[in-house]
């Protein structure tokens, strides 16, 4: 089977491009002497995660707990689920770890570690807790230094549950605006969660993790001196977003959408293809940044990009390929039925509007392998 | 089962509203003098769709040949596929047809017309065409008037396909500032079509079908004199871009995100809940409108706005809660745990998110029925 015969849209992942962004990740990570606890909420493949882990090898990080179902059912046990969790998940945590998960989860409050408590003393169920720590500003977590950080232990010990460390997620990272900023964010990572490790132990209380993770800081770290393991997700395939903030190059992009040209507006330079923000999704992450890629690069079926080609815009099933503004390029011959690649904005996104990678090799267009990803919660 | 006993995130669908919507649609077609073939790619579900058709209608819209397949598979034959069709499609669609579908395609150029004559002659399946008419210029479509409309209808007719009409989608409709204009797009959405099926006939081309639709021109259309069936989706759910262009209210959207309260950034004003993009999709629709919704309005797990409440930023599987810019409302007292729902921007877009609607009916939190929903091509 060819890409030829695909009925289109579908997702296109080219196994060499992954096996690349995986060696480079631990190639850097094994020389800084930090462990990788992959994010799979990128791919939600088991394809994906086993090239991702070592052998022998099996903690993740999760976002949902049906990513935790899906790959305890593959074998997978140690696993952190990295969102704030609530009280109307914890029978369903406590179910995945009688039935053989080392499920690990987080929280960043006094309520959520009291609510914890009580289940534990409830079920009999101590779940492993990393406190989260807001290295950044952007989302959730404790700030360094705020004494919410030993009541949420003293909360967590005290209540029967096993703390277990911190973690932090760098996601400001994405918004850098040079790799300099990347490299000062990911000292700033690492700073958050050593200093909360030191305030933990300092107070008696235990702290043997130390988590840091976004895929910018992982690939620009330099020194990670007290961190005990790195969660990345998006390095596997990569996206526009990172390459527009220099993490890795258009052609380290692993995965794409392939669709089929339907027609064209000539007088207005169009052409129309068969996959709209359905197949991309409706992420823009590119519009904020100094090059705005649209809805995606638009390369031949081999994975070549087309000088200056993007999706300009997007209906749900229609995309316009368009030149970008300015451009002085030609806009290509591509006929009715003529097949492109369009390289996404953002992977875990535009992935998660597909139920299947369609495996292939470099710019190879044979079809090696059919891999399933899950979806939902 | 209750809300507040479901995991988080999941889709709601408040089934009062969704007859009450269904109701006014179907009013206002019927003192119009004009069918209604609904496009089922908003809901993707048969449950949904059962309540929209009456007995013994059976015709839809679709986006996807997988809704075809899916809908097919319920017992609905009469299907429009919405999409202008690529070669790799025919075959596909000829098998459908093989197993009883009686699908028709859409195409707005002589590639595709000679395509599809080709297959006709190959497999003697004479599949059905409407040309698709451009109304506005926001996407496919042959222009009013362009010559081409009769260089399409003659490859087809001379090549043995069976020419059944002409249809066009004001979706520039989305874009309209007032009611006035949205009335003035219908206009315009009708006469394209109606003066198209003129040339037509004109050229003694065969044209029974006269097809529009969207949802802002089917609410205002005044007059569809010449016009046999209105094609029109989000109507059944409505969304926050509807409200914004004054196509509903508010209280008439009737799918929403439950989602739970995870921490609070109280410095910042923030609330975080387990509901991110993930749950509601990237669409930001209400950005280019008047008043910017952020991702999302967030109500009481009754469906009650809290006031100037809006999901004013996502990550993947976080939202980030905050008043309005300006606002003088104080911020609910929402401890963790708390469940809110919080209305989408784009319904097709959030319910694409999602496998399944949990259903219930106006301000009671019981949950009647669970209804799958289909994804993918």
């Amino acid at each position: 089977m060819k890409l030829g015969q695909l009925e289109t849209p579908c997702l296109v992942l080219d196994e060499a491009r992954l096996e690349r962004n995986v060696a480079r990740m631990r190639a850097h990570l094994d020389a800084l002497g930090v462990g990788l606890r992959p994010h799979v909420k990128t791919a939600k493949s088991i394809d994906v995660t086993r090239r991702t882990l070592r052998s022998k090898e099996d903690a993740i990080t999760v976002s949902t707990l049906k990513e935790a179902e899906y790959f305890l059912a593959h074998g997978v046990r140690d696993i952190l689920y990295a969102v704030g969790v609530t009280p109307n998940k914890l029978e369903h945590i406590t179910d995945l770890r009688r039935r053989g998960a080392q499920l690990a989860l987080i929280l960043d409050n006094v309520d959520a570690a009291r609510a914890l408590a009580a289940h534990a003393g409830a079920s009999g169920d101590a779940i492993p807790v990393l406190v989260e720590i807001d290295c950044d500003g952007h989302r959730s977590g404790i700030v360094p230094g705020d004494p919410a950080l030993l009541a949420v232990g003293r909360t967590l010990t005290e209540g029967g549950c096993e703390l277990r460390g911190v973690m932090t997620h760098a996601g400001a990272s994405y918004n850098c605006g040079s790799v300099a900023a990347i490299k000062a964010m990911a000292l700033q990572e690492r700073d958050a969660v050593v200093n909360s490790a030191k305030a933990l132990r300092a107070a008696g209380l235990p702290c043997p993790v130390v988590s840091v993770g976004s895929t910018p800081t992982a690939t620009y770290a330099e020194d990670l001196a007290g961190v005990t393991e790195v969660r990345a997700g998006v390095f596997v395939f990569f996206d526009l977003v990172m390459a527009g903030i220099g993490v890795c190059a258009l052609d380290d992009i692993a995965v794409s959408v392939l669709g089929s040209v339907i027609g064209h507006q000539r007088d207005k330079g169009w052409i129309i293809v068969d996959s709209g923000w359905m197949a991309m999704s409706r992420d823009r992450g590119t519009a904020r940044q100094k090059l705005d890629q649209g809805y995606g690069v638009v390369c031949d079926v081999f994975g070549k990009p087309y000088p200056d080609l993007i999706m300009a815009d997007a209906n749900q099933e229609h995309g316009v390929l368009a030149l970008r503004p300015g451009s002085h390029e030609r806009l290509p011959e591509l006929p009715v039925g003529s097949m492109v690649r369009i390289l996404p904005n953002h992977a875990c996104a535009t992935a998660a509007q597909h139920q299947a990678y369609q495996v292939v090799r470099g710019e190879a267009d044979a079809i090696s392998a059919t891999w399933p990803r899950i979806a939902g919660w």
